[in-house]
């Protein structure tokens, strides 16, 4: 059987719309290597995207992330969900080890075809999780799962764009790692549209849990404001876990009334297109050679022979010209 | 007497040279603001700059950053240099009460004429640290401190931001926080030039040592290369703080000896040329009216009628034409 080559992604698109995972598992991997088949990949891909709700999950290491996640994916699971995981790590392969570890406590679903679960890295230097993920949950919403969980794993830049990326963000918490008020040291309440007090069985939680209540209300809110819900979880044993799904539901349902929901995606959309002429304008800086250049004014602005104005006037001319 | 107002940022500048606090305040206000005069006043540092030590500090909320910086400056104090601090909230106004804390016990050093010390909120649309804090380092650099720390307050996107923005970079973790493998997670390990085991009279701490010292020797190195220090401290006591100098100077004299220091610095002008073109053709965009139709083009990819590439390219057709 012959194929030919520009046929490769609408078979592809058609084939994961069909629920064939080998071909979801194709196209997020033309997404992470920047395929140039992307731009035709994603114009086939739009007019079946937008149906999925996209749930992110975040939190400091130590708080039972990789556990909830899984936890969520069984309880969605029993509700007749069809679940996608991307599991978005920001850190190098120095964490492979203790990533290992994670991923192996989500083979619990491995054999299950309504669960698809994906370890992304992010890619730093062309816009990181704004770039790639957007991407891969457009893939697997066209594909057709009802859910996508956006797991950050670890901390650094990722946990801000996760909430940005997602419909509804999960802030989880634990006793015993540092308390509320570290919590807003870190700048998580302001992203958070449901907190789960994970390990609640641990000393401390419903410390944890009135911290947080009080931090919560300390704004005053309209009416038809969304309310962030706190749930205690105890991930490991299922304890709790269908009171989150409860929760992510009830953001669901007041997104949808309120019209948050389309202006939330209009703010994503909005960054990523951005994003992408970005790159693409530096791309044709490099065609044009202003990549070199930019190496040599860098070099001038660090020795302070330059500043970093002129420099960036410099490196525009070759547009304004 | 008059002053003209073309004449302020030269004045300015010239007063901050001569050690004048007021006036170093002012010109990083400018900074925050993103005042127009930005451009008169990094062509006027320029000549002052490259001088100073950057020396970046992060960790996770509740592993005694600001209680170390404090100890820290201290103990730069005794050492007969001038310190500039510039701690970086990447959070919002939410989180004003618990930084108030930590800001207040910095006030050892509020009458010491060598010490200044500075909060700084980052700006998400401008591309965060990674505008601001080059500029107020450059500000503090050209002022004659001879070590700028900055320290980083919470987590979210900032941490590898710091690291990218310091020529040394600390990182601190303390017992019961999570072990060594947390902070494999979080990314932190290949950011760290030395690290901190901080509240070492706790439990735990030789293990948190431990482990990071096994995970540090995981990858092969080249004899030149530099093996970051694992330092324990009692930050509030002030123990093993000197140990910390001496780190930080051990790693000075290795980054000049090895060109490594004019590398990281010339990699750290390029992210801020580019940052700032970047700045200067969004704000293009807007004044020929991009802003509105971008708008539209994110709502329309929101919505599945069209994919980012295509929007993507829509937007920069206004260059391209």
């Amino acid at each position: 059987m012959s194929r030919r080559a520009d046929h490769v992604v609408p078979d592809l698109v058609e084939r994961a719309r069909a629920g064939e995972v080998r071909a979801v598992a194709r196209l997020i991997s033309l997404v992470e290597d920047e395929s140039p088949a992307l731009r035709e990949m994603m114009a086939a891909l739009a007019p079946h995207t937008g149906r999925a709700q996209v749930v992110g999950i975040t939190g400091s290491p130590g708080v039972g992330k990789s556990t909830s996640t899984n936890a969520l994916v069984g309880a969605l699971r029993a509700a007749g969900k069809r679940v996608g995981v991307l599991a978005v790590d920001p850190s190098s392969p120095f964490s492979g080890g203790a990533l290992l570890g994670d991923r192996i406590r989500m083979q619990d679903h491995a054999s299950d075809p309504g669960v698809y679960i994906r370890s992304m890295a992010s890619r730093g230097h062309l816009g990181g999780l704004a770039w790639s993920t957007p991407q891969a949950v457009r893939v697997l919403d066209a594909s057709g799962f009802d859910v996508v969980l956006v797991e950050t794993v670890g901390v650094g830049q990722s946990e801000v764009e996760v909430a940005a990326a997602a419909d509804t963000t999960l802030v989880l918490l634990a006793p015993g790692m540092g308390d509320g008020i570290q919590a807003a040291k870190a700048g998580i309440l302001e992203i958070g549209d449901v907190f789960v007090v994970n390990k609640a069985d641990r000393e401390g939680a419903d410390r944890v849990r009135r911290d947080l209540r009080s931090m919560l209300s300390l704004g005053e809110r309209p009416d038809d404001a969304w309310r962030p819900g706190i749930v205690k979880t105890v991930a490991s044993a299922g304890q709790g876990v269908d009171d989150v799904v409860a929760e992510i539901e009830r953001h669901r349902e007041w997104s949808e009334r309120t019209g948050a929901l389309g202006r939330r995606r209009a703010r994503r959309a909005r960054v990523e297109v951005e994003a992408i002429a970005v790159t693409t304008l530096r791309r044709r800086w490099a065609d044009v050679g202003r990549s070199e250049r930019l190496d040599e004014l860098a070099a001038a602005v660090a020795q302070g022979g330059t500043d970093p104005y002129t420099a960036a006037d410099d490196l525009l001319s070759a547009f304004t010209d």
